[in-house]
């Protein structure tokens, strides 16, 4: 925790998951001061969710000096839409149906509140305060249990005429490919270049070969993602190509999106990145194989500089410094 | 030609393609007032290019009541660079390696001048004049000899960290598939999705099956997509399946680049979009297919408004508005 000047200005971040839901009070310069988290799941309501969320956010706000030196409130959330305020049939979270959310807790808070999903906040949290500190093009995808992205160009998040934009993951890469059991889609990136497209592709790879790997010991239900990393890792040949696997699509996947806005960087967040260059380089190798001459050896590929247990917080909060 | 109140501002669009360079004296509601044009292939050195122009453009200056209406000149060429002001390696004009064309046309009329491609001129010629004229985000497609685009998000044009954002045509589409001798990448959205890629089409579907038509008729040599569409219209089977998969490819693609920058619309404009509903039902469907919900029914794909003979002198000028 960084000392911090009495009369400098603060923001609150909320990242509503759905779990849990984590939020604090941040400086100019990225740093949470105060933090603290509440259970999601455990509200079948959003009033009560809300009106816990108004008391445990008032206690740090006490602790940093008074409501008087916050700026406003920044929420990211699944399925949140920037524009109209509104959390629209989040699948994971308990509230079902249009939710106002930034209407609800501004009304509670008597703040300025903006809300948009989880991606979007990420990339604002890394154009304010992480590795797109100067960009003004630059496209993050957070890879995890799915794909998500947010997307900045001439140095403003890409929101669309809906507020829907950078819905990256659900982007064909393999038509007629693997099926997305929540789209309904076929061959989407998120499909592949996900956690959950890693296991699948691994329990795929040792179904169709007879070569010997650490992974046949794992029953198909606990496949995930880590326990390839491990595999490979220690050396395991099949587990090795899964990553490399992965990276042929995700490389495919980021030229398309470098044509698209030829962005300085692409930063990459999230669980799959722990795989570090095993994934990293056939990325990057397949992406520079797909590009066209003018964009080769141009676009960095980053991880992000967020620390991870801050990111969500950080994210959301880098909204409010534009209110 | 419409009157014009003689104190209007007036700006001028100067369209260099391979073969011909229009260009015009446009109003603020996209008159062309006065157009003419030139031969570009006739000039091997670019100075001498410019010094024509200089002396054809004046006329029409003089014509539309001296320089002093003049805003400034906004120019379409291949390979052009809106940050950078150079045309670099341009593959279809006669004068190779950097050309500093900005510089040298400023220093020639003494006018302010700004330059991009041709496909990013034409956005913006929707945006100014035609049908995007109210429309913070939208797509602007060309189906051409070859597939350009230019990308307006948040009410500017996305050019990207170096200038060459907004190169779609080239977007891997069928991973694997028909190789692009330009590029010699396999797959992309220029290979199918052009004038060139359809009659490529038809030649494959000739060969691949015994099913009588018209096309037959035609040697290879000569195949072309005029000649696929009035094919098309006579009812010809597998003319009509040409342009059904042409449209599946590019609807496949329109869907990828919705879930990108969530546009109001596509505009779709060139040679291809003559085809009408023989092309465009099956990408209207075949992006519907590929959309996750939240995009669905949502996302126009129009035609064009601006005049195709004035269109490239349109998209040209409507740049200088802005200097």
């Amino acid at each position: 925790m960084a000392t911090n000047n009495s009369m400098e200005q603060l923001v609150i971040g909320i990242d509503i998951g759905g779990t849990g839901t984590k939020f604090g009070i941040v400086d100019r310069i990225g740093n949470v001061l105060f933090s603290s988290q509440l259970s999601t799941k455990n509200y079948t309501e959003v009033e009560a969710f809300i009106d816990d969320l108004f008391i445990q956010v008032n206690k740090l706000i006490e602790q940093a000096g008074g409501s008087g030196r916050i700026k406003g409130i920044g929420i990211g959330a699944p399925n949140a839409n920037y524009y109209t305020g509104l959390i629209e049939y989040a699948p994971n979270l308990p509230w079902k149906g249009i939710i106002p959310l930034a209407k609800l807790v501004q009304d509670k808070f008597k703040l300025p509140v903006v809300i948009t999903n989880d991606a979007n906040a990420a990339a604002i949290g890394e154009m304010i305060y992480g590795a797109a500190k100067d960009m003004k093009d630059f496209i993050m995808i957070t890879l995890g249990t799915g794909v998500g992205s947010g997307i900045v160009a001439n140095g403003k998040l890409i929101y669309g005429h809906d507020g829907f934009a950078g819905e990256l993951g659900h982007n064909i890469i393999i038509p007629d490919g693997r099926l997305h059991p929540g789209t309904q889609k076929r061959g989407s990136l998120e499909s592949y270049a996900s956690a959950t497209g890693v296991a699948i592709t691994a329990l795929e790879f040792l179904e169709k070969s007879s070569e010997p790997s650490i992974l046949r010991e794992v029953p198909a239900n606990e496949m995930n993602s880590k326990k390839v990393y491990d595999a490979a890792i220690l050396g395991d040949q099949l587990a090795k190509d899964v990553f490399e696997y992965t990276g042929k699509i995700l490389g495919m996947a980021l030229a398309n999106f470098v044509m698209f806005s030829s962005p300085e960087a692409i930063i990459l967040f999230g669980g799959l990145t722990k795989a570090g260059e095993l994934i990293l380089k056939p990325t990057r190798e397949n992406m520079e194989a797909n590009l066209i001459q003018v964009f080769q050896n141009k676009v960095k590929i980053m991880i992000s500089h967020l620390k991870e247990s801050d990111a969500a917080i950080l994210g959301a909060s880098a909204l409010a410094w534009d209110l």
